[in-house]
């Protein structure tokens, strides 16, 4: 009797997560799974900002993906995903091709930049390890330019972030952090150094309990961050920031503009002829898009709607994590013979923004909020329960956060 | 009765020696001494190569004037010399001017570019703690930009030196040491990254002996570096350095020369009216020029003789530190009256330049041969010594390269 191919595409958090807990539930003689990457690690996503910002190392963020998936029981490929092409069953990689009975999609998100002229081509972005430990190195260089210079050029030392969602607020803690030891480094008063956060929206943290937006702005306020809230981002030069705020246009000079604005799904997904928005395709309650019943998605290409609200749910990795679990448990329900796939339900558990130096604030469970050590406390028990289902023990010992009294 | 002035112009091994020893030998009523500086900090220039390649960290190249120099008995001015009027018994400095009795320079080299089209605009200098760790960082960024882009760009991870005489085979020899670590750090494979030597003389290290210029060469090659030897520089543009060797024009595309083939002695002294060659004043015996009793030239300014050979002595720190100590002398003898001032001969000690990884080649006392562990361990015995006359026992425990067995 032949074995079901399980093709899992990208090894983040939804796509690892499917694979390691595949490899625990199934026999060795139910699926041939194999598991597709770019890269030979996992990284955790909502970690990459403090390799961007310099103040954790991206070693710490990265996984390798032999020391969490049985490469005995799952097939390991290294290659680029080029195309998806779920009429013929088949995937295609830059170099090679698979053919799957099933299919688990976990590619990832990529930066939505929403037309702004010059974003895509002169901004950062926290995308990837690649990227995220450029954008500590290019803030490094320019400090470490700065006083080499006849005349002192304050675009080295203005370093802007666009939107002050989670991402752009978790950003702008850590550089809160950073900026003065890159001070000390390069010999640079730290008053001529400019941390601006640029917000379209009215508000930082949108969505967000307004008492806690005001705590993590005061406190990100009295460590040298500067607000731009309701301002619209313009253009971007390799020299410069534009916004218009209050009808007023205003440019900073900057070499450094980092976009943490907008992510939208995977193009992969659109071109594999899924129906999708931006990339993120609307799937059943077993997580599978419309006409498809052999491939699954997890992570930021599913899109889920949120029935109270009416509103999709926000890719998180908390959500993605789920998917994967859950996608592992009907996938050994199909390959069992079993054709009852339980309905997906999100559980969410709440959700907490750090802000640098042991601060943060969240909202967790019932509506309780968490803002201070606590907050800052419990991402940490978050991001080590997430290693501790990936990899046991000892992965938490190697990669987890245990500094809580630092 | 008036105390005279002594002013020392900066705090180099020449300036701070001087200072040091001053504040030593001098009574609190003999003389004002002033020592002017453009940074609060004096730094060993031998050893800002490796601040260079990123192998040690310019703090531990630099000291606080402060920690060795006691302000109760030498006054300290942090600022940038802007004209020396010999005459006037005059120093302009960018924000005052100093009148001074006896005036020791001590100024430092400045990078000789000898008119190669593209060097100055284009080429990265070791000529200081800011210029040095701008390398440091101008490597890195290039190194975190690699992975970065669609197509991949050899210029990122070229790496040129001009010069393979003491400074270039030096710092080529920490590079060694730091390209495996670099290429770890950001994901590059060390087979793709070139480290080339660049030198128009026929030989590496002109004036040492064969037999050790071998070994050097051989050590280096080992480790990856490549030698063009009898090859003329011709141009550095942003993204390449053209050379010529055996009638041949050769491109390397690179983003990094490094140039460190060429010095020359300070402009201020050409332009303060001194008999000068390329910056560098002829001086007596007594360390002082032509017509100018109450100045003296310590260090890379100061050119003299060497009566066996009939070439001037290279600029070294070695002869700074000897002429700093014995200009202290001959200032104590004219203060206290004693018109007889003590001519100054070098005592060589001899010469290690040292290849990265406890390796090195050196001569010294009389003709003695070391290579390998023990030149390297001689190298970290010397530089121990500058700080134990420096600083004392303190100093040398702070920054003193106690590493002999790592």
């Amino acid at each position: 009797m032949k074995k079901p191919n399980i093709v899992i595409l990208g090894a983040g958090y939804g796509g690892i997560m499917t694979a390691v807990k595949l490899q625990k539930s199934l026999g060795a003689n139910d699926a041939n799974v194999t598991l597709v990457n770019k890269h030979n690690y996992h990284y955790q996503t909502t970690w990459l900002h403090e390799n961007a910002a310099g103040t954790l190392h991206h070693d710490r963020t990265r996984i390798q993906i032999k020391d969490v998936v049985n490469t005995s029981k799952v097939n390991f490929v290294q290659d680029t995903v080029t195309e998806i092409k779920p009429d013929e069953k088949k995937v295609y990689l830059e170099n090679g091709d698979l053919s799957y009975d099933y299919l688990v999609i976990g590619l990832g998100f990529e930066a939505a930049t929403f037309g702004i002229p010059g974003l895509e081509e002169h901004a950062y972005m926290i995308n990837n390890i690649n990227s995220a430990r450029l954008i500590r190195q290019h803030i490094e260089y320019n400090f470490a330019k700065y006083n080499n210079e006849a005349e002192r050029n304050q675009e080295r030392l203005n370093i802007v972030v666009g939107g002050a969602g989670f991402t752009g607020i978790e950003f702008v803690g850590e550089l809160a952090n950073r900026v003065p030891e890159l001070c000390k480094e390069y010999d640079v008063p730290r008053e001529n150094v400019r941390i601006i956060n640029v917000e379209a929206a009215p508000t930082a943290l949108p969505g967000f309990d307004p008492a806690l937006v005001e705590y993590a702005m005061n406190s990100l306020e009295a460590r040298g961050v500067e607000f731009k809230i309701g301002a619209m981002i313009k253009e971007v030069t390799p020299h410069k920031l534009v916004f218009e705020k209050d009808e007023q246009r205003e440019e900073i000079p900057t070499n450094t503009v980092v976009w943490a604005a907008g992510v939208r799904g995977n193009s992969l997904v659109e071109k594999a002829g899924f129906e999708s928005n931006r990339g993120r395709t609307p799937v059943s309650d077993e997580l599978r898009p419309n006409g498809y019943d052999d491939v699954f998605i997890v992570g930021d290409c599913a899109l889920i709607m949120n029935e109270e609200s009416g509103r999709p749910y926000p890719p998180t990795a908390q959500i993605a994590i789920q998917q994967a679990e859950h996608t592992a448990a009907n996938l050994k329900r199909l390959i069992n013979g079993d054709g009852h796939l339980e309905p997906f339900t999100p559980d969410l558990k709440g959700t907490v923004a750090s802000l640098g130096h042991d601060d943060a604030i969240g909202v967790v469970f019932d509506d309780k909020k968490l803002f201070g050590w606590s907050a800052s406390a419990m991402k940490k028990v978050i991001d080590n329960r997430y290693l501790l289902k990936l990899g046991g023990l000892p992965l938490v010992l190697k990669k987890g956060k245990l500094n809580f009294f630092h």
